[in-house]
């Protein structure tokens, strides 16, 4: 199935944050017939617009985004580095420009990138924002399927939020109503690993996400205590998991930008779906406790047993909230990153959120 | 109740790496009549001998650990840097030493310490015999109890093993059998950071670590989503989270030796109960499968519920293992440290493993 490539101009976001995109391009794939029902993915932290690529399970005739029927459109998030307005681009808002001069107390006392070259924070209602305008300016007012896992599953429900007439099936998958904690304090771990280091720190980084992203169940049955070598070098040799996270972080730091990876370090953080999206970063972000949760539209929530990142139980809760509502938990030993890897379970929920809802 | 110093020159070890150690001194402090019954507790990856200090809540009179009635003897670990053998030791052997000047795979592509800087690999049977030797020295022959959590309670489910006749009552706590790839996994991120920076990188290790000894619910109950400055900063102002991380970093960094943090990452990750320990790097890891397990004398083990790091099952499955042993399950909201906080549970287990095993 040919994919159709998307390069959108539109019209400049102010973030949340204060500081106004000088402009706003958004690049992404299309595939299937025009005219049939649309179906929106949203990528994840590192992801990018090729769904076809990196949820290849799920993809193709037959499976539950079916190109052969449905217009299917995944669209690089904004502050990413694959074609969106992101800190790649010279003219993207700087820290800076939003707090003057002030001493930036998340990078005291540590070598650095330059302080200029630090990202304005955005969140997950400014990309869904950028999500809608894109929507706008493709024509498309009604959505059969809105799906994303993991930050992906975030911007899926603050875009639900922002517009819930738009969307008849909405599936956020291993995501959560607002980051925890245990989700800052990990994106801060890897981003003060980046500050230090924007190249190798990247790397560090990654290995650090993807630890998260796993589960000991997937890790004893692939990696184990094996080591790389021969058993007659232990304990010289590298372990294989330690081999093992090292290729995943040289992959990533050959691949993505340091300071889009900051950007959606940001963006996970100030997730919050309770609060209402302002252009006023003056404004309290805790004064609208239900404002988001009390818009959204009937979700499919899906999430994972082993999931370390983003438990079940706040995802439950989820379903519980929201009227006609349901919530589905993947069995996998590999925790979060089952939503990549568990296709059969996952194409049988996304194929029933979107014959239900269309039928 | 006053601590006496414990300076003891011991015979020097030959490591399991091969590396002989030129000399081995190991530093300690002891409490209570020196004729009463002796309890040694063997302190965890970046602890030190002052048990008086970091189990405030299990020591003193009327306490598990009580030295108005018995004697108490904690000493830092082998390749620590509080007073024994270690890294920071000029002499102290260097992993080129052993594996000569091959490339090293763990370090290949990192901006690094300096490749003669690295340590020789430790292991918690090197650690444990360095206890043996300790306790031989002082004419030791009988523990009433034998505690540790985390890597304390791996090396002493070692020294256990190594001299199952000698210890009444052995609690290991909060800790493994074996690293598993997810330990390994986390202590090879920590060593990255560190190999990249000795001083900012230990920093950024020892939050990486702290995450992994804590649960979201005890993070959700002392932090949240709280930022450090007035709501009508945000998204500007760093979250409560994020400072709280560092100033962990922080005064790890300030205390502690990254040669002593490297070998203690190693001593974890080589943690194998079930290989016989040897002095002959040549000799195969995964031929003695049953050897340690088949020692342990009965064991009275502590889990805790929600430990992330080392999770209950297969702790509970080494009590089920070792005839004789129980199991027990600490309730806690903060995770892995845990075996730090609920001192009113694991009191009362420490104290009755002491008086079922001495009466």
């Amino acid at each position: 199935m040919t994919a159709r490539a998307l390069q959108l101009d539109l019209v400049p976001l102010t973030l949340e944050c204060g500081a106004a995109l000088p402009a706003l391009h958004v690049a992404g794939w299309e595939w299937g017939p025009p005219e049939g029902p649309v179906v929106v993915v949203i990528h994840a932290l590192t992801g990018d617009a090729r769904v076809d690529e990196w949820w290849l399970g799920m993809f193709g005739a037959g499976k539950a985004l079916d190109p052969t029927t449905h217009r299917i459109i995944c669209l690089n998030n904004l502050g990413s580095c694959y074609g969106t307005t992101g800190p790649a681009d010279a003219d993207f808002p700087r820290r800076r420009a939003v707090v003057g001069d002030r001493p930036n107390p998340q990078t005291k006392g540590l070598p650095c990138l330059p302080e200029d070259d630090l990202p304005a924070p955005i969140t997950p209602w400014d990309q869904a924002r950028a999500w809608l305008l894109a929507l706008d300016a493709l024509g498309i007012d009604h959505v059969a399927l809105l799906t994303g896992g993991s930050l992906g599953g975030m911007i899926c429900l603050c875009l639900a939020a922002l517009a819930p007439e738009r969307f008849r099936a909405v599936v956020p998958i291993a995501t959560d109503v607002r980051a925890t904690p245990w989700v800052i304090g990990w994106n801060h771990i890897g981003r003060q690993a980046v500050l230090a280091d924007p190249v190798n720190g990247l790397a560090i980084a990654r290995q650090l996400a993807h630890m998260t992203y796993r589960a000991n169940p997937g890790l004893e049955a692939r990696q184990g205590r094996q080591t790389t070598g021969a058993d007659s070098e232990w304990p010289l040799q590298p372990y294989r998991m330690q081999t093992y996270l090292q290729h995943h972080g040289h992959k990533l730091k050959e691949r993505f930008h340091p300071g889009a990876y900051l950007s959606q370090l940001d963006a996970m953080d100030h997730h919050d779906i309770h609060r209402r999206p302002t252009a006023d970063p003056h404004e309290s972000w805790n004064s609208n406790g239900a404002w988001g949760t009390s818009r959204l539209p009937p979700l499919t929530v899906v999430g994972i047993d082993t999931d370390q990142l983003f438990p079940p139980e706040p995802l439950r809760a989820l379903a519980q909230l929201v009227p006609g509502s349901t919530y589905s938990e993947l069995a996998s030993e590999h925790g979060h990153d089952g939503f990549l890897i568990e296709s059969e379970p996952l194409n049988k929920i996304l194929a029933r959120a979107l014959n239900q809802e269309s039928s």
